[in-house]
């Protein structure tokens, strides 16, 4: 098990290519609750399954292993609930932090998420030039929350998302 | 993945553990639903996750991958509902065939059950002097349903069980 701090910053210009390569990432839910998330996952050519438990703070306690990425495959198509999630993850290290910057494909294209894994919640980070407003523990961000109110569909609610 | 085909008995005589040893089984389920289980199980000094998909007639799609048992005793203790199955499982060969016992303890305590896997839901199966009524495909003898609605409880509602 693996405590996860991180914060999550939305992305003003696509620089952050540069120095990153994409990995395509194909994943669902098979409980999806504000106190539990099992998410099935393919990453490039490889299949996780992943367990989270409640967002405490930045921090919630997260459960992975690698399955078979025919299992996931099936798993995806068969019991997660559609629509799946579909980005590119892009990684990329700055100023002695790695970052993970998601750009959302089919319901959610447009939005670009950068992510950022800290030590403890008080832990200080240099922002990348490429990063914009914080979005931190905004629900709305979730990914467990994109396949409910995908990205394209908020500005029918919101005005321009 | 594997198909899972079974039958489901109840069991009249504790003849059966002439031949048999029992492990302990603690389980707990983070979704439990009639489409789709996600289940928590020790079995001994072993961990597993397992994913059940819905069941069509006898038959219902398993995933099950082992994970460090002290994943597991976390996710039992913080992210399973509450009751958690307690149960001895022993496992007894019989004319060709590889019956499991499942001895309940706690809420489930008095019932005993018997399973025997198939590789088709035709296939013959001998029956040993211990087994009783059939009870495949009755739903509360689900362990999924035992945490709802554990045995010792029956009798309140229906009478003896």
């Amino acid at each position: 098990m693996a405590k996860e701090i991180e914060r999550k910053f939305l992305v003003e210009n696509m620089s952050f290519k540069n120095n990153a390569e994409g990995i395509l990432y194909r994943q669902g839910y098979i409980t999806n609750s504000p106190d539990k998330v099992v998410r099935v996952r393919i990453a490039g050519a490889k299949g996780y399954l992943t367990i989270k438990t409640k967002n405490i703070g930045l921090t919630r306690s997260e459960y992975e292993y690698e399955i078979p990425v025919k299992d996931a495959d099936e798993l995806l198509a068969d019991v997660c609930e559609a629509p799946l999630i579909e980005k590119y993850r892009y990684t990329s290290r700055y100023e002695g932090h790695t970052w993970e910057i998601d750009e959302f494909l089919g319901a959610n294209r447009g939005l670009i998420i950068a992510e950022v894994e800290l030590q403890s919640e008080e832990e200080a980070v240099s922002l990348p030039d490429w990063v914009g407003a914080e979005v931190s523990g905004d629900p709305k961000y979730y990914n467990s929350s994109l396949i409910k109110r995908p990205y394209t569909e908020w500005s029918k609610v919101e005005g321009s998302p």
